[in-house]
């Protein structure tokens, strides 16, 4: 029976959410969940922190692809410039390794887990913890591996790789 | 006589412009620049690429301090986000090198190589000419030796870093 382990993240320079979500036949199991914490530096310290913690945790669960979030409606100018930042470290984080990236809306993530994509945070934890007997202590935590989940949920269907996303275009 | 190496870089994902200034006494010389072209690639490699391009650089060049700009005027949240993206990067490469990183406005620039707050493009690129006898064959290229030359001018006054920025804060 092939396995799958798939990473989940949701970027943040000051909370850095992740879910490792591994398939086997039908049956998902998270294998590590977490949230790296860059302290109280100056951004750029941060940023290399993050950058570091998340190639050890890809080198140590040996997942095959990564999935984040495509879209950051409602956000500011300045909020977008710095989940940007957060973010570019984690995709080029994971195109180091070696492993693709996917993108999924929020709303997708949200079907994927609870199947309403209006679902609020509280729901998704609270499904996080009855599909996969796993307690995320924390949103972000829930969240990543909710994104881990919607990707193993797509793997069957072709995925949109990260290439044809929003964010991938820019100068 | 204290030889003091600023690099500065103007971030993007499709080209990054890098600048490397050498201030000995009142000497300024342009010891190297150029633009990173990560190429057609999904956005996760080419920020893997610029990650591993600036890492080559930094080594190269042995600069003790890294210049960014402070401020994306006007940019649309799609753009702050696809900018950030690069610039997270590059924070990333200059903390994981140890360099410090500061930032700049722009105008602070434009002062800085012109003595205009509101030069223009092919202003910047005639005045890096001509003040450091350098060939800025683009814009980019312009804007990071700039950068660099800004840095240089504020090195005798107290300077602001990185942590104070507004893109510092965020998520």
């Amino acid at each position: 029976m092939r396995r799958v382990i798939v990473l989940g993240i949701d970027p943040g320079s000051r909370r850095c959410g992740y879910g490792v979500v591994e398939r086997a036949g039908s049956r998902l199991t998270v294998v590590e969940s977490g949230v790296l914490l860059p302290g109280e530096r100056p951004m750029a310290e941060r940023l290399a922190a993050l950058l570091d913690g998340l190639g050890t945790v890809i080198e140590r669960v040996g997942a095959e692809a990564v999935a984040v979030e495509s879209v950051f409606a409602g956000a500011s100018i300045r909020s977008a410039l710095a989940l940007g930042q957060a973010r570019g470290v984690v995709l080029a984080a994971a195109a180091r390794a070696g492993l693709p990236v996917f993108e999924y809306a929020p709303a997708q993530v949200k079907v994927a887990l609870t199947g309403n994509g209006r679902a609020q945070k509280d729901q998704m934890v609270r499904m996080a913890k009855a599909l996969l007997g796993v307690e995320a202590r924390l949103s972000d935590e829930a969240d990543a591996i909710a994104l881990a989940v919607c990707h193993l949920a797509h793997m069957a269907r072709p995925a949109v790789p990260a290439r044809r996303s929003g964010a991938g275009g820019g100068r």
